[in-house]
């Protein structure tokens, strides 16, 4: 494991991979009080989009670096970007490839509005290409998550759910989505597409969640839904809309919330 | 059209979208003694991107500033990168965009070996998905080129070329393919994956070649087959390879080669 360059002025050259292919890696992180929650699932989705894009995973030492030391707020988040750093001209890698690794943090506070009232998402035009190479992995070629994002502007909309070229449900645009069937919390497996988020992992392990399958068509006839990830935490969602704006299916609140109670644990954001 | 940011120190900071998302676009111009060479095309399919994605396109005056003055020699690349600028954490876009242009020239030799003794190439493992919202423009998101470079590291093969996942060949990992059947030179559509070549554009605009699909089991059965791009101009392939190294056709290096004339008169350097 090489040590990565660390750039001071947090900025990068020119000829950087990542700038240059979106040749790295990325991971936001929900700092409480100073420290990283779910730092260790963050970590692993790293290291495991290194090794598949064979760029070398900087040490622990370095990575935990970047939210060691300096003034904490209560919510806080951490970016981290990892590229493959600088080379020539063309797609082959340098010999010697010695990475950038770069962070930001930025002061931050949860929607607990969105907590207890839920949100209103909708779908999007836009379907996922399916790359099974890239999937899984929060990788920097996020060109489609940005179009999906530009498909609204409407700011009572939370969400954009997605869907791939066989029109199964992945995500949303920046977070996870889980449903309950037959009283069960389920979640698309993303080996084609999409990102698999750390608070997903952390609910996978706990045994809280399990993989299926969802149609877009089969998505307004689920018994509840939901969109998390790591910072935001879990949004139940309350209603849906098509890409038309037309209202699919509304849900009602459901108070208690087992599945947030338990993510929310597992964020420490109770 | 708003005027770029122009950087000088031609590095973008953290929070650039293109080095965030890959959200932006680039070109990689010939230059032939300080002239960028088919520039019309490459501002073409610049400003085809910017449509796409919804960036402001810069205007001619700065795009043209990227290659003017300084000096000159006989040939130069000049890669420019244009990102949607900075912005906020998240992928919804900022309320006002400013792009940032960066631009650098360094000096080239294009290899006159490949031009007349035609090149060995090699076919792809990874399969391009196939995203019609991307496909054609030369944006940032480049994560299966990269992945498809990696593949070799052989310096006889010259290029991989990648079929996507209905295993219809695209392109190379940096050029444009083109092969010939009965007598007509035929090139791959690209309105699903792959990005389109200004010399592409070019010979399609002169009405030297067609558009056509071709399987990935079909191209070693072609007449001909050629690698090409605006920077190196067309290499004859004379062997292909499989992805396991065993050779699948081998081709008599055939001169003259009229379809190479034409293309190098287009770029100026016969």
């Amino acid at each position: 494991m090489l040590p990565p360059t660390l750039s001071d002025d947090q900025s990068v050259p020119f000829d950087d991979r990542g700038l240059a292919y979106g040749d790295g890696l990325f991971e936001t992180v929900l700092l409480r009080a100073g420290k990283p929650v779910l730092w260790r699932y963050h970590t692993a989705r790293l290291a495991k989009g290194c090794h598949r894009l064979g760029i070398p995973l900087p040490c622990q030492q370095a990575l935990d670096a970047t939210w060691q030391g300096g003034p904490t707020a209560e919510f806080e988040v951490l970016k981290l970007i990892l590229t493959r750093g600088s080379g020539g001209r063309g797609y082959a890698q340098p010999d010697q490839v010695t990475p950038h690794l770069l962070s930001r943090r930025t002061p931050f506070q949860p929607s607990v509005e969105r907590w207890q009232k839920g949100v209103a998402v909708r779908l999007c035009d836009l379907q996922l290409a399916r790359q099974p190479r890239l999937a899984g992995i929060k990788h920097l070629n996020r060109l489609e998550n940005v179009l999906a994002r530009q498909e609204w502007s409407d700011a009572t909309i939370a969400e954009g759910v997605l869907a791939d070229s066989e029109g199964l449900v992945v995500e949303a645009t920046s977070m996870n989505v889980f449903w309950q069937r037959a009283g069960e919390v389920l979640t698309p497996q993303l080996d084609q597409c999409g990102v698999a988020g750390t608070l997903r992992a952390a609910l996978l392990e706990h045994g809280a969640i399990a993989l299926a399958s969802l149609s877009l068509h089969q998505l307004a006839n689920v018994e509840r839904l939901w969109v998390a990830n790591s910072v935001q935490g879990v949004w139940q969602v309350t209603k849906l809309f098509a890409a038309d704006g037309s209202l699919l299916q509304s849900w009602p609140l459901s108070q208690p919330d087992p599945f947030q109670r338990l993510a929310h644990q597992l964020l420490g954001v109770t």
